[in-house]
């Protein structure tokens, strides 16, 4: 039989040059819209609903008993009442509640996928690794991995995840995809220290959110299986898919 | 004084998303365009003309003494004398001639940078990795690597030179950029056999153009200074820029 296909588009302005709507697409802001939402997810939140403006997010937050959180270029956004760190959502804050969530990049591909048409949406962040390629493993379908970069650029933490799914995966795909190869070699080179590698890489995001004191949270962000639950898009937010 | 600043485009699409018409911007397109270009002037031609179609490489063809030369997917366009190898191009043959060029990604990249206004464009290849560079640091200005990838797509090939570029020439700029760390890091990884690493890495193009016999000339694009000219963009054709 033959393997189905793995793809790593390394920013959301590729996106259209992939098979989306036949494929499952994995959405990955490691810095840090997808660690949080593993997060927040793996501490007992009801769901997390991704929207694309601060506005909407103010607007939802009013009609629903629930939390109104997402930055802009790195920081809380005005009006909103949470940021976008994981430490922000412990259990005995988030359990049974709904986060809703607006995010620079991240949410904003999820919902180019959403449009494009994607089978099945999911994020993946390390926090939840072993959970993402378990789920990709098993399902037997075409995969994209999707990089949310920053503003359309790509960026070292995203693609540094894709290649280790990449590296986690790939006897279980057909990979014809140069991206995905990049990726790979970069994860290579990285995996005996992440955190190590972002800083004498000059990763810009590295440099971006420690100026804003943000060391911990990156850290936290290349850890593996710390919050290792799949989130799963559907009904316009994101729940836990049980196996 | 400020260093002027150095960005690695991946992709054509995402050539909007960087000041171009403030920047000096190098043409990658390893596999084959950029390595012919710097070959035939190497071997005496007095320019080459960079066309985005095949018509119009056949029209202008007709109207001036010259070669026209060019490929669609790897092989010689219908129409077209020659295709994309430097071994087409030996100095008895090429010496004093005009060659009219189209490839499938290369030229069109050249064509957007100076639609977008580039101060000065050149062509990059590892056969002329030298020049290039001592000409980036003796200049002083911003620069875009632009690599024309495969249909918009990444790839590992120009992603390589990219790299090379940046190794060489870092500490002559501000690079605030991951994608130009990336490279490097591929590069890295890959210098020691460019070939063995496509191989290994299971490039795209290293299969499309094996498949077509072509290693020889896989290998001969990988390899330093083999056509150490600058190829330079003036007056609609590429020239030999003299230092």
């Amino acid at each position: 039989m033959n393997k189905p296909s793995l793809y790593t588009c390394l920013s959301p302005a590729l996106l259209n040059l992939y098979d989306v709507n036949n494929s499952i697409v994995v959405v990955i802001d490691i810095l840090r819209a997808t660690s949080t939402i593993a997060t927040a997810l793996y501490n007992g939140a009801k769901a997390v609903i991704p929207v694309d403006s601060v506005e909407k997010c103010i607007r939802l937050g009013k009609n629903m008993e629930c939390i109104t959180a997402g930055e802009r270029d790195g920081r809380v956004a005005e009006g909103l009442q949470y940021g976008n760190s994981s430490f922000e959502y412990p259990r005995n804050f988030i359990a049974g509640k709904i986060l809703i969530l607006t995010t620079t990049n991240g949410t904003r591909l999820l919902h180019m996928a959403l449009t494009k048409g994607a089978t099945e949406i999911i994020t993946g962040s390390f926090l939840n690794i072993s959970a993402v390629c378990g789920h990709l493993i098993s399902m037997k379908k075409n995969v994209i991995l999707a990089c949310a970069g920053w503003k359309d650029k790509a960026n070292i933490e995203d693609s540094l995840f894709a290649g280790a799914v990449v590296a986690n995966v790939k006897t279980h795909f057909e990979i014809s995809c140069d991206a995905s190869h990049i990726a790979e070699c970069l994860y290579r080179q990285a995996k005996d220290d992440l955190y190590e590698f972002m800083k004498t890489n000059n990763a810009s995001h590295y440099h971006r959110l420690t100026g804003f004191g943000l060391e911990k949270d990156i850290r936290h962000c290349l850890t593996e299986n710390l919050a290792n639950v799949l989130p799963y898009y559907v009904d316009e937010r994101l729940v836990v898919r049980e196996f």
